[in-house]
């Protein structure tokens, strides 16, 4: 039989909410991941440990240990970590999202910034702190002999802390996001990464979206530890961690589904209806430091300054989900964006660049369907699953120009035009060659992306994990003299 | 008998000028690597080739293809490489400063720097081209078996096009600054960074400050290239690359004997006038966006909040070089470290920190042998001569908090107080601990650093060179069954 599972997250699949009448509701969070990690929990049994994100949340764990909750495709049991909010900020925002997400994505200005002092000391604190809760929270949680399937690196402590408290469990730990290289990870303090490598190695597998970030990963250990990796394992004492590569795509069929919905099919309709003629350059992210919005849009002011024929015949829509609007540098960020469309439509028309910041997915899947070129140019991106999505969703043999630095490259490269995301001008002419490509080629390019873009479904990730894990478990199974019949069963 | 040498750089032994009465003169360049290098040539023969940096400079190379110049101490004949003065600023300024010593020390903001376009690109070729030049040059000039020492970034281009020009020849290249990990080295286009590493690859021995940068190096060929290095020996066709370490340090009797000079002698009794009995934090640094200033303000500014009872009683000198001042990075970081002081001696009193933008040698020698603590914490540095010529001149006992990311932290570890450079935190303590230590540790330290700080003046670096190069010499001799006596000569 299946061992039961423990999903650990920091966002869990739903958040509670009240509403104007003073009723209880929930809202379900949207993508294929929380598809698939619930499918999990219910062919299989288990509890998806969460943080209690809003007040009504709080409350809810205040009220109960577990909550039932009903996905619409599924029911799944709920276990909320309730943190203070003035912890679970300087955990998320000031820690998580200020310093980790920095680090692993090369956002720093290192002549300038980071500079730790007693602000971030306190972060890592709260950092420490949300670990241990959420650890000791899955140790109560879980099932005996269970699988623990601890998400990303809000949570990079738990699995050594679980390892400890729980050695039955077999755990495997997903990082979603880059991984940096040593000399750039030097930049944080080393009780802090070594605390962060170490609780890693807690893992019995550790998941990257590529061998790039596992390498990187890999590397780093050996750097600050001496320990060199041999098949991707670090042994130590008694103890394996494994670095394995399970990347992360899209489910095809639950988009479509969306994409035939009527809010998608009256977008499609008004955005074709102000497209007309022209053709779209189209970008989907959020407005997020890594994803190199402003890039894009220099680039595309190239493109109409190289090619003035183009001028009002090819127009850029950006749609940007605003994000994380408590950093500052965010805010900053946003402001950059907007401006520098301003800019370049002072030069070249009112409409050559329409940028909307609004939060609007049924939008971005009508987007999807149209346009001729697909920009996903980040700096430094774990995997990146625009573009998956858009070649999925397109229907007019789109052209993905790509960086070289998204993990979605790795797999979808041959299909698409790839770029150095920090040159402007291999982007520039990445863009017009994709509007000034060959319909034949256009059609068996979109053609190969959509068969690569479709070929990662989450429970595909997830089974793969599942199985490395069981394999785990029995190695620990047999370690401690456990359960012989456990080794009997089948490798999956 | 010893080959004859050329060095090959990018600025030379001498520079010409134009008196105001109308007569040239030249000026010597400082330091102990001109006197090591001329050295090399005095003792061997050969010749100096670098560019025309002044006007001056150029005219003497229109007249005559070598001059031969008196530096003091010895006699070196130099060839000026000519270049007009648009391909000179994009190739040095452009291309070698504002892209390959920004890559190489981490000096960017991805999310906004760099963007490669028309401009980058026209400094790509203008570097191009100057390598060439610098190549030809070297061509023509190197005697029969010669030896070849190419230095540093700006002629990476240097080595492979020497090697097709001129077979017989040993090569060696030294890289003087860090070089940075493949994720960042990537951000620059791939015809870039492929042509730097074959570049380098066409020397026989390339050395780099530390095993550090030189493992960077082989992991960024392996990277782009996917040859991986046995025995730090990389290996195309029948050619071999070694990269070596070759720690650059400071000749301490030169430095004694400039110490002891009338003008650092009453530059030394003015400052302790001035210093009376407040206790010295001192800083040597060039106006240079990895010498991390800022934060080394802000952590002496930690200090004083800390410590109400040390303000008055200690004062930090921070003496500047100004550098590069044509490049708008620097005129800005000059702006912001001037603002930070004002900031912080608003604050803390009008002389808490006293910031001196000079270029004043004497006054440097003279401030260290004053110093109680001295600050040297780049956010990278290839060595960093400053934690060197400190302890070399220090008459105080006095403490080198050093950056862990300075190349000269592999060996003054150990005596010195170790911070990783973006901690201001951390720098702050450092500081603290140095200032109140006991005298007897105090004294300790510095004996073992000014040992460890006199271990390495430039003539050793430059014979440990030239006796690899005459190993790599006899192989290459062999493989073009050349000259069999000399591989009877002694292994040196």
């Amino acid at each position: 039989m299946d061992s039961p599972v423990v999903v650990v997250s920091n966002r869990g699949p739903i958040t509670f909410e009240v509403t104007p009448s003073g009723e209880r509701r929930h809202r379900r969070g949207v993508g294929g991941l929380v598809t698939a990690l619930s499918g999990a929990l219910r062919s299989r049994g288990g509890v998806w440990i969460a943080a209690a994100i809003s007040e009504e949340d709080r409350r809810v764990a205040a009220e109960s240990g577990t909550v039932d909750a009903d996905l619409g495709d599924a029911r799944v049991a709920v276990r909320f970590v309730s943190v203070e909010e003035d912890i679970y900020h300087a955990y998320y925002d000031e820690f998580s999202n200020r310093v980790l997400w920095f680090v692993h994505h090369y956002l720093w200005d290192p002549p300038r910034t980071p500079t730790f002092a007693d602000a971030q000391a306190d972060a890592w604190d709260a950092y420490a702190d949300v670990n241990r809760r959420f650890a000791e929270a899955t140790a109560q949680t879980a099932a005996e002999g269970g699988v623990a399937l601890v998400q990303d690196y809000h949570l990079a402590l738990v699995p050594q802390l679980l390892r400890k408290m729980r050695p039955d469990l077999a755990i495997g730990h997903f990082w979603h996001i880059p991984f940096a290289q040593s000399d750039y990870l030097g930049l944080l303090p080393d009780p802090w990464s070594h605390a962060m490598l170490d609780g890693m190695l807690g893992a019995d597998i550790l998941g990257f979206q590529t061998d790039r970030w596992a390498q990187n990963f890999l590397a780093c250990v050996r750097s600050v530890s001496g320990l060199r990796a041999r098949d991707r394992t670090i042994t130590i004492g008694d103890r394996r961690t494994k670095a394995n590569v399970y990347p992360i795509g899209v489910d095809p069929d639950h988009l479509t589904e969306i994409a035939a919905g009527p809010a998608v099919k009256r977008t499609r309709a008004e955005l074709k209806r102000w497209l007309g003629d022209r053709k779209l350059v189209l970008r989907v992210d959020r407005t997020e430091l890594s994803k190199n919005i402003p890039r894009g849009l220099k680039a595309f002011e190239l493109v109409l300054e190289r090619r003035p024929e183009l001028r009002g015949n090819v127009v850029h829509l950006a749609l940007l989900q605003p994000s994380r609007r408590s950093v500052p540098e965010y805010r900053e960020y946003i402001e950059h964006c907007t401006r520098e469309a301003e800019r370049i439509n002072a030069r070249f028309g009112p409409e050559a660049i329409r940028l909307e910041i609004s939060d609007d997915f049924p939008r971005s899947l009508a987007a999807y369907s149209l346009y001729d070129v697909l920009v996903v140019n980040p700096v430094f991106d774990g995997m990146n699953l625009v573009a998956r999505e858009g070649p999925c969703l397109n229907r007019r043999g789109g052209v993905l120009v790509l960086s070289r630095n998204a993990g979605a490259a790795v797999e979808l490269a041959p299909a698409a035009l790839v770029v150095n995301p920090v040159d402007v001008d291999e982007t520039a002419s990445a863009i017009l060659d994709a509007l000034e490509m060959p319909d034949a080629e256009r059609q068996e390019r979109a053609r190969r992306l959509r068969r690569l873009a479709r070929g990662r479904p989450p429970a595909r990730w997830l089974d793969a994990q599942l199985r490395d894990l069981a394999r785990a478990r029995r190695l620990l199974a047999g370690r401690f003299g456990e359960a012989l019949e456990e080794r009997d069963e089948g490798a999956g």
